[in-house]
């Protein structure tokens, strides 16, 4: 039986892919061999990942302005690559400061030397909220923004505005393709694939074309976007079967009605979970909640004991990864692009039921 | 039918580990989820990695005195971390150019700004040897080697004798655990997982812990070693799928009579080829006999007509991967470690057959 998995990430996959990826595990459409066991620079494999490439501009309606890159080391390889790329010296990176992620992202300009400066923070009341208002630097480089926060549960709701001619640069990796955006917005947009479109271990990277003439020059290699647009995202070897697997999710997310679909079936279990909090004294969401997330719902119980009999009882019951972040404590349930509906009833059901047993 | 795959990376994975990938896709071990579903921080997925680290260590004959990871980046990455982390600025890299990937892990330390002195090099033969002396420069920072060269069919057939003091770092890509060795020789040793123990997307770096008291400060944090070490190759989502794998074709190493059998295994296959390019006219290997590898075959057949010819005919009867590196043009077989001796047998019965056809 599959356990119901609202896990923070990795994450739940469709059944469906799970089920195409291990039909074809060891024989790839009749190959003979598996992806894994693919060379990158086969005919067959090229048409993955030139495939999965196209498909992420395609779902957010981008054309070839922009460039769609897979590459590795997750979000915080990015957070070292983007000021490195796109921050000259003259200039100043700016960020908005929404939770730990958020963070890690200027700390790493900060540590590697760049001027840096935080537009916004929600540090004031322990990042419960989105910052409405910020000020940017002189001279700014681009602003940065984390468009959901995977520990503290918020969610930008809006896409910011920025002036003309600053770049909008946003980590994704959590909220990435569970809604429609206009991503026309963004001149830069990267993210862990791990928890809207596949499994670890790829980073999708897209680029607008235009803000690779603001690029920093002599750079290393493997921290160049240049090089990996010039060799089509497989400067050396990519993380094949994670790109296959993502490929395969994307392909699940367009025949199933693409961003519009997925966005209104994100709200419908949101809602399920979130309505439960709004109705109970016995459970507290802990942001406030014009900026909740939809990913991402954090909550409290009126005991730490009571939020560990929750998290046990519901384990027992088939239904894992509710406990919040180490950093935060409480409860937290990730409801992804491929978490099905049937688990987000089966919590609201137990979240009810809990609630009965021990008010 | 599985095909025979001499593919030079992504390669040849054990049918019997795929099968077992295979069966746990969608349920790992009764679990309800699969492990690209699951998070990194559970106890299923800790054991997973703590044993494929430990594994690795084991297999290599090395105690706590080291240390093993799984990064990103591939070896690429690596050819930055290294300088950066191990070349301070009072010393210099050496290197020994064998090749391709040598040349673009001296071209790194100098790309950085470090200084840099190449100790040997095979470039004056077309990088058919290795080189058998070397000058180190005064004040070595470390002496960096690459142990078997993909491209050109070399490999290293003898450890290499340092001064006391000098680290010996080793990019082992494309022939680790393959034979045995004299692990504990090397400070340090990295490379791709995708040759010989696994799919792309994880790459393995073995550490003498005694060589992290010489590393340099302040780096940026992916790019950190110490830092990794310290989260237990978790600083953030590792590349946990591929992990996994590389975990299984490990227990499937160790269970098979682990390094011994292994080079036994490999020696056997490798001999089945370079026996019909001595006993022909017809075939030419590409480097001289003692430096030969036994993982990549390299060989050029009397014209390029017939060299295509050669691989058409091949494919046709299942087998592929045996065209060489578009940069050096001919033909090269891939014998990893998980390759079946079946298929080394069906490449030399088919070289044979296709000679008398086309004499």
């Amino acid at each position: 039986m599959r356990i119901h998995n609202f896990n923070a990430g990795p994450a739940v996959l469709p059944e469906e892919v799970l089920l195409e990826v291990q039909q074809n595990l060891l024989d790839y459409k009749g190959s003979g061999l598996s992806v894994m066991e693919m060379s990158h620079r086969s005919a067959e494999y090229d048409k993955i990942i030139t495939e999965a490439r196209a498909a992420l501009l395609r779902l957010m309606g981008l054309g070839d302005d922009y460039v769609a890159l897979y590459l590795q080391g997750g979000a915080s390889t990015q957070f070292l690559m983007v000021p490195v790329n796109f921050c000259p010296e003259d200039k100043v990176a700016n960020y908005i400061n929404t939770g730990t992620w958020a963070t890690n992202a200027w700390k790493e300009a900060k540590k590697i030397g760049k001027k840096y400066h935080v537009a916004a923070s929600s540090e004031d009341k322990d990042y419960t909220y989105i910052p409405k208002t910020w000020q940017l630097s002189d001279n700014p480089a681009y602003l940065h923004i984390t468009t959901n926060n995977t520990i503290r549960g918020t969610e930008w709701q809006k896409d910011p505005e920025v002036p003309a001619g600053v770049p909008l640069i946003a980590d994704m990796s959590s909220n990435f393709l569970s809604r429609q955006l206009d991503f026309k917005k963004y001149d830069m947009i990267y993210g862990g694939a791990q928890k809207n479109i596949g499994p670890a271990g790829a980073t999708f990277v897209v680029i607008k074309k235009s803000l690779m003439e603001q690029q920093n020059a002599n750079l290393p290699t493997m921290l160049d976007y240049k090089i990996q647009i010039e060799k089509d995202s497989m400067f050396n070897t990519p993380p094949s079967f994670s790109i296959y697997v993502i490929g395969e999710v994307l392909k699940w997310i367009e025949k199933n009605g693409g961003l519009k679909a997925r966005e209104a079936y994100n709200i419908e279990k949101a809602k399920l979970i979130y309505d439960i909090l709004d109705s109970s004294d016995f459970y507290r969401g802990t942001v406030v909640p014009e900026d909740r997330s939809r990913m991402n719902v954090t909550f409290r119980l009126p005991s730490e004991d009571l939020e560990k009999k929750f998290i046990s009882e519901a384990k027992a019951k088939s239904m894992i990864g509710l406990k919040g972040h180490r950093s935060v404590g409480g409860c937290r349930a990730s409801l992804y692009n491929s978490l099905p509906m049937q688990s987000a009833e089966t919590l609201a059901q137990f979240m009810i039921d809990f609630e009965k047993a021990n008010k």
